[in-house]
Order: structure tokens, then C-alpha cells, then sequence
């Protein structure tokens, strides 16, 4: 995995970051294992323990009006700023389950607070896959004796294995961090694909450190880093009912992160670095993409700049001309008037890597064959200006793509 | 034509209307013919003229924030409750074309004007098609005397295919109304397919009737039906910049029609079945579709409901389902929960098609064989029941097909 972590040129590594192989940092140990939830041997059953005892944690979770059963359990009966360990899985979102899915994910923690020694406080849930179907609770307490088992240092690439779905490619990074107060890890495993919008995103994602971190700065630090990362991306614009972020720091390396130093800030970069890149690669590989595109929205008024800059990138017809590698910028005008309705007239700029094709809302002349060929790239760049100044956004998103069809007309439950 | 117009057991056919093969009510005359824009002989032209003298009318348009010319000039430059003629083309929408968007637009009307003798504030423009390029202007003066040569009383098919865009089917009727006053026709035109959402749809409708109106009937008439119709539709969540529908009656069958009469309802009820026929015809020809989705809402607050609503409509994992049959009723859980974002738990029922398979936001045992069979049927209802009572809205919708990205990703500027 060396130096192929960091692929965008929208998420740059910094200087001090160095890409690892794989790996977690000290105090960590993962594994992934085939429970049975998706049969035919797949892994489907991670597990990530924690073993410093001073570990802190920081949690992001979806903000849909339905919430998954880990994610009930994990908010509401766990320490969330003090987890040692998650049990994942993938097959099922043990999601609108009712009494009986918050039984299966509180006897999940169970199972694994016996196994580990940690409190049932101190676990985390994570589940990803189809919503509406009774977890296989005992299947998954089965595989979490295997899991305990496989426990390593290096479990986590089968810990990343076990937590995808329709993703195409892993999603995980091994990083060494060099600070002023000495070197840190950092490493995270995430999965995406479909359903992949607003308030960051239907994904799982987990990170490690081996920082020595209060439980504040972890809050900020995450805090911070995925407001400009999974909360920026869109496959779908569906927002999932187990979107779940947790970032744990066991402390093993002994070096300290004090509030407002330099080694928050260069932690902080890290960090930053590390989650757009995941979450560009969850929008890379969101069902079916071939592209993704960038939409940067400015003007005045940040409330009209976000709808905007959503509705471009949650556009069918944006996100299929992106997949045809079709120039037609009509749409994203399209996009903009439907989603600032009752504001006519809209002076609006665009342009597409930097060939501007509209300015003041009219059309203008421009070089076709420079945008043609623009749109052709991997990734594109949509900017957007509105009237005014003081504002500005910007959404990650992928194409619209035959497969993404094929995906979600078959996929069953 | 005959029998075959209404077809949705959505938008059933009201006892006193009877369906014609075609033609239009007395006083108008149409004509469509190809002049060029398309190219490849395709009619893309078409010309309605009203000639009787005490013609009223009424409009609705888009509320895009970015308003194509034919709109901005059919709203500000006409007498709309007075149009006698609509000039409509395809294959350019006039749309982010600025300044010389405007005077193209103004230069149609005006060459409809001299060729009717009907002043140009009575002339109401409708354009469909790609954005952001300029109109062939001299192409459509010049085409105008030709349609204008060929206006005809049974002209309305050939004017139904000049605004066809993508549409695989035209979108047409022709009925006689029996009122308690006497007899009158109703006949209509209608243009769909892709970009069609909210706030009635990418889409142009033209509707006649020889009914003696005053404009305030029409008014109220016009809009209580888009209401139920065109506001309730959704093949990709896209508002267009062109969305025009304009109603215009003749009065040259003497039959009057009072406010608040018999009359009035009867021919309200008529005027609605053919709206929500069209309206679904639209739905039916979303860009690929191959079933139509209703779901229905019920709850207490009304903006929650439209918003649910909207979601489960736009959702394109709940479409890409629906299209394959699937019958994945998670995604509608999803959806719902996407929409009403920080509002858990919701305790939501739904059923598809009768079957419940879930309530109080939790799973249920449900035939299994029955829904898969169910979801097969070309038109699937979802009923989504939040909690409380006294607000309820439907919205109808296609499903996401293989060909809908094929149309828009090739489909180009």
C-alpha cells in the first residue's frame, strides 16, 4: 500500500505524514472473520480492541430520523468518549429491528465484553448491510470467539475486509505522523459505497492512534476533520441510518497532544489528510463510478451556498453527463435554479477546470474542445459563484453510473 | 386515441367525459413542423392559435431561480389571462442565454404576431431542450410561416410532436365534457421526461377548451389541478428552468361556466383526470422508466409529510428498486429517515401495495411472495404512515433504469 494512500490532488499528504504498508499503532490489536451473515465464506465480522487502559475515543454519528440498532446502543449505553473496543459487521444494518435488533447488538456487546475483559460501557457497534432483517445474533456471537482468536497487531486489513459491502476497493491507511513532541500512528479502516450523502456520509469508519490525547482534543480533532471530509461527499445523496465515525486513542506512544500546540495542529493536518482521502475514495468508489467531480460553491449566504453546492452534486443529470464525460454544464445551472426556487434572477458564474462557460447566468462563448477534454479526467472541478462574497462550500460526489443501476436494482433483501 | 387515454387506476376517467381520437375544440387551431433546430426532419416547431376573440387563459411556471427566456418573457411581456397563441419549439430551451436569450425570444413572439395579426402580449412561449446555447432565431421566424400555413383544427398531434423532447410516447388527449350547461372539449398537449420534479415538473402543457370561462375561473381551475397533478410528479428530482403550462379557452361553445356552479366542478373534475393522466404519462416516460411509484404520506405536520414524501420519490436506491422489482422496503425506511434528519425515533408503518411490513419503525413477518409479486405490477403504491393524523400528500414517480443513464450521459450539448 506504500505511497498509493494519498491518489487526489484534493487531499494532499503533508510533509510530516509518511504511508505505512499497514499495521495499527501500539495498543491495538483487530481481526476479521467469515460469521456466516453474508455466506459463502466472505469476512463479515470484524473486531478492534483497544489495550491501553488510559484509551479516549470520539464518536460522529448519522443524523437520520432512523437510527440503526449499534448506533441507538452505542450512543446511548456506551462511555463514547472512553470505547476499547467495536464489534463490526457487515451483511446486515440491523436497522428498523425494533426491541428485538436492540437486544441482538446489546448481546453482541455482551459476548464481546466477556471475550475482551472490557466493559460493556467501553464497546462499540458498528453494522452495515440490509436494513429491516433480525441480526443473526447468534452466528455473530459465535464468530466473535474466532475474532477474539485472530486478535494482532496487523489485523487490520482483515478488520477493513469484514466491514465492506459493495465496495470495490479497501479503504485503509497505516500512517506515521511525525510531530514536535515525538513520532505518532494513525491508522483507519472505513467502508462506503452507496447511500452516501450529507451529514458524513453511510459509511463506517474507524481510526486509531497511539497519541496520548484528552478526551476534548480527540472531540475537536474529529470534530473538525469530518466536517471537511465525510460530511462533504455524496454517492446518492441517501443518508444511512448506521453512519458511524469513531476515533480511539490508546496513548501507547507516550507522546502527548496538548491543546492549541503545534502537535494538535500537525495531528490535526494528518487527520484531516487521512479522512478526505478515505472519503474521496468511498465517493470513487461509489457503486459503479468511473469519475468523481468537485463542486465549490461561493457567494454571501452560506445557507444558499450548501443547497446549491448539494443539489449539483445530488443531480442525476450532473452525475450522468460526469459518468458520460459529457461537457453539458446546463445542468449544473439546472441544478442551481432548483435548488434556490423563487430567487430568479441568479448571476451566476461557472466554470469547469478553470474554462469558464457562464458568466452573470448567460452563457458564453468558450474553448469546447479544452472543456471536452476537461471533463474526460477522473476528477473534476465544478466552481460555482454566486452573487457576494463570505461564503463558500464545496461536495465531493460521484457519477451516475450503469452499474450504480445494476447495483441497486439487484441488490436484494 | 379512443379508450386508451386513461389508463392509471390513479387518474380515472370521470363518467361525463368521453374520449375523441383527436382534434381540437372549436376555436383553435395548431400545426407542428420541423424547422431545423433538430435537424434530421424532426418536427420541432409547433404553433396554437385561439381564435375566438373573448379567448381568457391562465399560466403556471416553474420556480426555478434561474428562468429560462420563454418564461421570463410569457411572464412579463404578456397579458396571460389574455394569450391567443402559444409558439413552442424543442431541442433548445432558451435557457442561461442572457441578454440575446431575451431579444431571440421577443423576436419569436413578434414573428408570430405578424403572421396571426394577434398582438404579441397575447402570444405565450414555451422552449424545451438543452441549455446555455442560443436560439436559431432566423430558423424559427422562418419556420413559423410555415406552421403558420399549416394551422388546422385537427393540427394538435402534429403540434404534440414539434415539444416532444426524450419522450418515447406522445402525450395527448381529446375529450368531450358533458356539463349540466351543455357539452364542451377539452383537449391537451404535453411534453415530459427527464428533469422532471416538484414544483410541476420539467415539462410544458398546453390545454384548450372551448368553454366560456372569465379568467378567474380559469385561474382557480388551472391551479387546483397542477396542484394534483404536475406538482405531484418526480422522474429525477430535477426542476427545469422551462416548466410552463398555460390553459386557454375559447368560449366559442357558448357554454358558460359560473363560479361555483355544477359546471364549474364537473368541468374541474374532467380537467383534473386529464391532468393527472398526463402527469403520469409523464412519469410512465421518465427517461427509461418501466414502473411508476406512488407513495403516499400520512402524518400531522404537512411539511414533514411533503418532505418524507419527496425523499422516498427521489430516493435513488428506493427508484433503482422499484425498478428491479426488488422489493427492498428498507430503502423507503432509509429514505424517510434522510429526510427528517435528528427526529428519532420515528415510529413510522409502511406497506407496499397492502402489505405491511413494517411498524412503529420496526420489522414485521410479512408474505414474503406476496409483496415480491406485488412490486412487479407496473404501478406500485408505498403508504408510509407517521405518527398523528390530518396531513397526507402523494407523490408519484419513475424508476431508475439502465436507459436513464444511458439517455443522460449521451444525451449532450
Amino acid at each position: 500500500m506504500s505511497a498509493r494512500f494519498f491518489t487526489s490532488r484534493w487531499a494532499e499528504r503533508p510533509d510530516h505524514v509518511t504511508e505505512l504498508a499497514g499495521g495499527l499503532p501500539r495498543g491495538f490489536r483487530a481481526s476479521g472473520v467469515a460469521c456466516g451473515i453474508k455466506g459463502g465464506g466472505e469476512r463479515d465480522l470484524g473486531l478492534l480492541v483497544c489495550d491501553g487502559p488510559e484509551a479516549v475515543s470520539s464518536v460522529r454519528f448519522t443524523r437520520s430520523g432512523v437510527l440503526a440498532a449499534p448506533v441507538l446502543v452505542t450512543r446511548d449505553r456506551c462511555d463514547v468518549h472512553h470505547l476499547r473496543a467495536v464489534v463490526a459487521n457487515s451483511g446486515n444494518a440491523n436497522a428498523v429491528t425494533g426491541t428485538e435488533g436492540l437486544e441482538s447488538a446489546v448481546a453482541t456487546q455482551l459476548a464481546a465484553s466477556r471475550l475482551t475483559g472490557i466493559d460493556a460501557r467501553g464497546i462499540g457497534l458498528g453494522s452495515t448491510g440490509v436494513i429491516g432483517v433480525q441480526l443473526p445474533v447468534d452466528q455473530i456471537v459465535d464468530g466473535l470467539g474466532g475474532a477474539h482468536g485472530k486478535l494482532r497487531d496487523d489485523g487490520d486489513g482483515d478488520f477493513a475486509e469484514a466491514i465492506r459491502t459493495t465496495d470495490k476497493t479497501a479503504k485503509r491507511a497505516s500512517l506515521t505522523v511525525a510531530l514536535p513532541a515525538g513520532e505518532v500512528r494513525l491508522s483507519a479502516q472505513a467502508k462506503g459505497a452507496g447511500m452516501i450523502s450529507p451529514n458524513h456520509a453511510t459509511m463506517l469508519c474507524f481510526v486509531q492512534t497511539d497519541a496520548l490525547l484528552d478526551e476534548e482534543t480527540a472531540d475537536l480533532l474529529l470534530g473538525v476533520t469530518v466536517r471537511r471530509s465525510f460530511d462533504r461527499i455524496s454517492v446518492d445523496g441517501q443518508l444511512s441510518t448506521n453512519d458511524t465515525v469513531i476515533l480511539m486513542a490508546s496513548g501507547e506512544s507516550g507522546v502527548r497532544i496538548e491543546p492549541e500546540s503545534d502537535d494538535e495542529l500537525r495531528l490535526g493536518e494528518a487527520l484531516d489528510a487521512l479522512l478526505r482521502q478515505l472519503a474521496l475514495m468511498i465517493v470513487h468508489d461509489g457503486e459503479g463510478a468511473r469519475r468523481v467531480g468537485r463542486v465549490v460553491v461561493q457567494g454571501e449566504d452560506g445557507e444558499q451556498v450548501e443547497r446549491a453546492a448539494r443539489a449539483v452534486a445530488n443531480s442525476p443529470l450532473v452525475k450522468a453527463a460526469l459518468h458520460g464525460g459529457d461537457p453539458n454544464w446546463g445542468r449544473v445551472a439546472q441544478a442551481i435554479g432548483g435548488a434556490l426556487i423563487d430567487s430568479a434572477p441568479l448571476l451566476f458564474d461557472i466554470a469547469i477546470e478553470g474554462v469558464q462557460v457562464c458568466s452573470a447566468g448567460a452563457a458564453l462563448r468558450f474553448d469546447s474542445r479544452a472543456l471536452a477534454q476537461a471533463v474526460q479526467r477522473d476528477e473534476v472541478e465544478y466552481l460555482v459563484a454566486l452573487t457576494g462574497e463570505g461564503a463558500e462550500t464545496e461536495v465531493f460526489f460521484s457519477d451516475l453510473s450503469h452499474e450504480y443501476v445494476t447495483i441497486n436494482s439487484e441488490y436484494t433483501t
